[in-house]
């Protein structure tokens, strides 16, 4: 169907930009914060419990790691880290929130090679006030028929989406980096998965395995190789 | 119009149910909390500007508050403040959080009356998480056509809205408590605006006077007095 029209739909984080490498440099940041109190191990398997613990509550997104930094800081210390300490993980969040989008590369040149055929739609699960202001700042926003933000990216969230869409999955086909949160729920509905895997992935995002003798499961080292893959469907 | 079936749009907080309470009983402990550094006024003073100067980063809500609460309880003790009593704040956030949704008298009643001849919409602004969750304890999600999470309530927002719905804001009533964000850009659309006052109002909120001449202007005292009020249109 090399001519037909596809509805094709893209993860942002860590598919179109750089996302996870900024919370690395923070966990690195806080570790050496929390260095002259537990070693990093302590540290971080502490604050992904507390992250976890909060994620009902909090949803995804640096205001929320922030927070549950903060907390996590207060506990491992027994309440001994000076304020001071605290503001400066307040600092950390925000200098996260004030970065630069940095395009993955080809990005944006496939993006606007697909919006030329195809009709795109972006699909970003997090913060709603911070992933309005990468989607700004990426240049990205025009290519998209529709930007939805969502508080989570499971197999009813996607059917509700569609559906408001009037989107039938047979003929989506969803790019990201998640095996979890754009792949598997994706394949469930009867779409196609393409997963271009980041080289970070956060421990709550990972799977045991990619489904590689799925049909409609796609696997490609780069989006550079989007575009051929997608003519190849 | 009387029989003309109409598109009602809802502001959520301090509208259909109470929210700014919620928020008065944070300020409350938390100057109780800060009293023997400084008087109340001070407080909320700094407070209410490191809110403002965060806005354009954090966003709307209660975590966004928190951590505006956090940075102004470190500025305000020159970082003299224990840990400890900043855990406190983050569990001041977390009580907000999952505070049971309390409808406002009369809110289920228009709502669920209205819809049976009208078209429905809630728009809605702050933490997208916090929004959804409140709007599935409201127990009115099944009332409205579509529910939308936004960042901001001004003229671009709610025009970019009506664009994708295919409204046409001369039609449109839209019902809410801040002139600000709910009546005066509605108006400047060319849509009703529907008023009805909360009894407390955020600062950040506040206007200086309700634009009592303008003809497309409305206001109530109670949502009860809603459907009497649609129903003379």
């Amino acid at each position: 169907m090399r001519e037909a029209r596809l509805t094709i739909a893209f993860d942002a984080d860590d598919t179109l930009w750089h996302n996870e490498n900024l919370f690395e440099e923070h966990h690195r940041k806080y570790c050496q914060l929390l260095a002259e109190y537990h070693d990093a191990e302590t540290v971080e398997s502490t604050l992904f419990r507390t992250e976890m613990r909060n994620l009902e509550l909090y949803g995804y997104g640096v205001k929320s790691f922030t927070l549950s930094s903060i907390e996590t800081a207060i506990k491992l210390t027994d309440g001994a880290i000076p304020a001071e300490e605290l503001r400066r993980i307040i600092d950390f969040g925000k200098d996260m929130l004030a970065h630069p989008v940095e395009l993955i590369e080809g990005a944006a040149e496939a993006v606007e090679a697909l919006s030329r055929q195809h009709e795109l739609i972006l699909i970003t699960k997090g913060d709603l006030r911070d992933q309005e202001r990468k989607i700004a700042k990426s240049g990205l926003a025009p290519y998209f028929k529709h930007i939805e933000v969502v508080s989570n990216k499971n197999n009813e969230d996607y059917a509700r989406l569609f559906r408001q869409h009037l989107i039938d999955p047979q003929s989506l086909v969803m790019v990201g980096n998640s095996l979890k949160s754009d792949i598997l729920p994706i394949l469930e509905l009867g779409g196609t998965g393409v997963h271009i895997p980041y080289h970070l992935t956060w421990e709550h995002e990972r799977v045991e395995a990619a489904p590689k003798h799925h049909s409609k499961f796609h696997e490609i080292a780069s989006i550079k190789q989007l575009q051929d893959l997608i003519a190849s469907l």
